[in-house]
């Protein structure tokens, strides 16, 4: 079955569930009138449904692969790029002054998603870039800014992020690349990066390297790193593509998926960079970057999951075996059927979370308030982990309902699987996120956490005549969250983190509760029955979750090394 | 970290909690004596530490092939699998008057775990030959015994099974291969069978399949099937491998693990076979080999677990990263030990269970006695189902463990996530297990299950005294589930179908809590602190799961095909 973009649930989510009206109320994005969002929408839609989706396979058959030290990329992705960048799509959020279209990241998002549907490891790149183009919109000089910002949003050139060396992953603070001034303003980079995406292609014209590297003066750890840009073309007079870079790619990694997806380790041997923002506050500036691109890959994990429902749900409808009632086919037995309500109904909350959070990054943007802020910073680690977390869980459920064509690659129901699994772990590992959440995000002693934990009970509240007993439900779960809630926050950093995972899933449940509510409040039946079947089955979970964030550090901590070893 | 096998695990899981000393008292399995098990258990760990567990990761880099309708198995793996048919370990439980030990299946159980920890691709192929010798003890005539089973024995040849056909997956009684009397007493057997693991090898003599085909006076579904032996080269007048049948395989399927095991398309072109038991009996006879397969299978996911947590503890004792206390490694985290923690305490729980119903199954061999047929009918699919499923999980965990390198091939961790998934489909994907639980396991009212409960909360009110907390948790949990169970009995097939898989999980859960309490009562501090981890952390799952069940077809049968297609 073809995939088919979700753009009714998109639109359902914007007009009735997320809030994304408020946005659309500011002067900020007033240009994103109902008619252009369903236009954006749709358009979008075609582009993944007849040119990124057939492209998809070809990313793990076809490998991206290094061939004399230029990358190649599977066949088609050339052609597939070209329509993103010819669509304007590269830019929907980017600062109209540099030819963005300056539309709220709500919309980024719907349209990220419908990509990463279609074709996660192609999708990646653009993403890279519109982190990129974020974090040059924040941080980088005008000149920089005037330069780089509009190839970049015509996707003429592309961006990477390069923080990662081989002794310094989730401890970025432990990076030694070095930048040593070259007396005219530029740098001289050096050093090596690994797990760069996309860190070349056969297909723009330039790569452009947002580098993490320390200057001569700095301090050790986080505080001594600086922010560099460093092409791999260096631009010319004019502002084109010039010269090559001192850098190079030295090789590509063999990856359980994402195939399509060149990651490659990078050598600069002094090449010339030029510093973004203040010297030495480089990770303020990356975190600018990071905390967007978190938000856009929580939004991977949302589409691989769809794509992954759709492909199985395909294949249950098709195929016949047993005496399945009804039609005949494999849909209509209650263990198929289980599991692919279940996908449907998560990938339904992954999505409304990851646009509610998205709602409040433009509410952010557009207002400036603090609160928009705080909520924007504490769903962004929700929707990264749980939308990648549904994305596993549901590419694994549906390789299961293949049964044994599921595990044959033929099938394309393994690939989802393989190709999602990296989301759970790159923009800081799912457990970063989760301790993230309980940690930074609740230093607030909670605020930003019973804000929206009022919103779910008023929610509740609201369905209490009409759906008693959905809305019941929901509003035991919030209350239950809150108390737990109020617990945390009274805890030293050792208990948080031993349950930072579980409290961030059961913040998610609850979350995705109310999200499916307030569709069965605002929506049909059909939209009803799917709410029923997520707070009757799903929610529940949060039970046993929070029942893992009251042990603390307990059980975990009392294990000893040698218990551990036994 | 090299492979470690858990034999301290294993014999105090058999002494202090699995009841291995009943088996072991009946005269059947007498000479199973403490010496000789522990013997055995050492053996069998030399031989996976040393042998088996080097040769784990050619499987994957270099995969078993078809050149020239000739399978290629790899590196290594003929020498180790001369290894384990020169330790006799194929035959620990066959009969000794056809060259086998005569061992508990017990014993075998906890062998194959450990194989299938070291090397589980090359693992499956005596697995194999172990259910169709046990298929030919119970079906065979005697000159087909006397002939077979000492070859399968010595590992000089070894078996498959031949089930799946492209229209007939879990839906056996759609087969379509035939049968047609030769006038001889043999049989041409014509047909295309998929799926067939080790369906050849180039380290044997002959490869023994047993094929499931319809006689020409067959009557539809599975009534009409009858089993063959169908050996690559028929036996010459001497019983060694003569002259070549008229079968071959057609490909091999290209999967997404288990690389190392060549899955094979068979043609069988009027190949001469053998009935096995009586015509038109051949489910039930082919339900012999896959009741203790399917419990082989389920061990397979626990050998899975055992070896992924233990690498991904290598890497985190090892790996230094950011300001972790005490050594300074990453499993000073609390996230990465919450992981960690959960996977060792999953694994262990997973074990229990598997031994606990090998030991049911040897009781009910050594007396025939009914309830411990029940048992170990009961035990069966929810060892194959949790213990596949303890496998996906911990091995997935342990690719997180890992972080960045966890996505990449090399490290190995992936491997495991890979090559493990396919257990959670073959031998009757986990939803067959599960409907099998709810349905035929439960048709004697729950009496088996009830049985089982009462084990349980008598363990757990042993408990009450020593470790008081413990036990009321786990009573607590048992109470839930009896009274879950005495509702889901009442219930018909629909409602049961729907929370089949959960209510199979919830009982594996309140086992696994059930084996943990009694290993902290008769253990040490150690085994203490582990089972406070599962009872605490992982055991209040049975909630989340119990409201499932109690849904029945509710939610999930509500929703129309229309609603899962919008």
């Amino acid at each position: 079955m073809p995939y088919r973009a979700p753009v009714a649930d998109f639109r359902f989510l914007m007009d009735h569930v997320t809030g994304f009206d408020q946005v659309t109320a500011t002067d900020r994005f007033a240009e994103a009138t109902p008619d252009l969002t369903a236009q954006i929408l749709e358009e979008a839609a075609k582009l993944c449904e007849d040119v990124l989706a057939p492209l998809q396979r070809n990313g793990d058959t076809d490998p991206a692969r290094l061939e004399n030290g230029i990358v190649r990329t599977s066949k088609g992705f050339a052609e597939g790029y070209q329509a993103i960048a010819d669509g304007g799509w590269v830019g929907i959020s980017a600062d109209p002054d540099y030819g963005g279209m300056g539309l709220p990241h709500t919309l980024t998002t719907a349209v990220n998603e419908m990509m990463s549907s279609a074709c996660l490891s192609l999708q990646l790149n653009p993403l890279m870039t519109q982190g990129q183009i974020e974090a040059l919109e924040h941080h980088a000089s005008d000149d920089i800014k005037a330069l780089y910002i509009p190839k970049l949003v015509s996707g003429e050139w592309c961006g990477t992020m390069n923080l990662t060396e081989p002794q310094a992953g989730s401890d970025v603070g432990a990076l030694r690349s070095k930048a040593e001034p070259n007396g005219d303003g530029t740098y001289a980079i050096t050093g090596q990066k690994i797990y760069i995406s996309w860190g070349d292609n056969d297909f723009t014209e330039n790569v452009c390297h947002l580098v993490l590297a320390r200057l001569p003066d700095a301090v050790p750890g986080t505080k001594g790193i600086s922010l560099f840009m460093v092409p791999k073309r260096l631009p010319d007079e004019n502002g084109n593509a010039g010269v090559a870079n001192d850098l190079r790619v030295v090789s590509l990694e063999h990856k359980m998926g994402l195939h399509g997806s060149p990651t490659a380790v990078m050598e600069y041997s002094g090449a010339k960079g030029w510093l973004i923002g203040e010297p030495h506050k480089g990770m303020a500036a990356m975190f600018t970057m990071m905390n967007n691109a978190r938000l856009g890959v929580g939004v991977q994990g949302v589409g691989v999951a769809e794509a992954a429902y759709q492909h199985a749900l395909g294949y249950a409808m098709d195929r016949k075996q047993g005496k399945a009632p009804g039609t005949g086919a494999i849909v209509e037995h209650a263990d198929v059927r289980r599991m692919l309500s279940a996908m449907k109904a998560d990938t339904y909350a992954a999505r409304a979370i990851t646009l509610a959070c998205a709602v409040a990054i433009d509410m952010a943007t557009a207002t400036g308030d603090a609160d928009w802020q705080a909520r924007a910073a504490f769903l962004t680690p929700i929707a990264k982990a749980f939308g990648t977390e549904v994305g596993m869980a549901v590419s694994h459920e549906g390789v299961q309902v293949h049964g044994g064509m599921g595990f044959i690659e033929e099938t394309g129901a393994a690939q989802y699987a393989r190709d999602v699994r990296v989301t759970a772990i790159y923009e800081g590992t799912n457990g970063i996120q989760a301790m993230d959440l309980v940690g930074r995000k609740l230093m607030d002693g909670g605020e930003a956490a019973f804000r929206l934990l009022d919103e779910i009970e008023t929610c509740a509240e609201e369905a209490r005549t009409k759906l008693p007993e959905l809305g019941e439900a929901v509003w035991q779960a919030a209350e239950t969250l809150r108390e737990t809630t109020e617990w945390l926050v009274e805890q030293d950093m050792t208990d948080r983190f031993a349950g930072a995972a579980a409290y961030l899933k059961a913040f998610a449940r609850v979350l995705g509760g109310t999200y499916h509510l307030a569709s069965a409040i605002h929506g049909d039946e059909s939209r009803q029955r799917l709410a029923a079947l997520y707070i009757r089955r799903l929610l529940p979970e949060h039970v046993a979750l929070l029942a893992q964030v009251r042990d603390g550090a307990g059980t975990v901590a009392a294990l000893t090394n040698e218990d551990l070893a036994a």
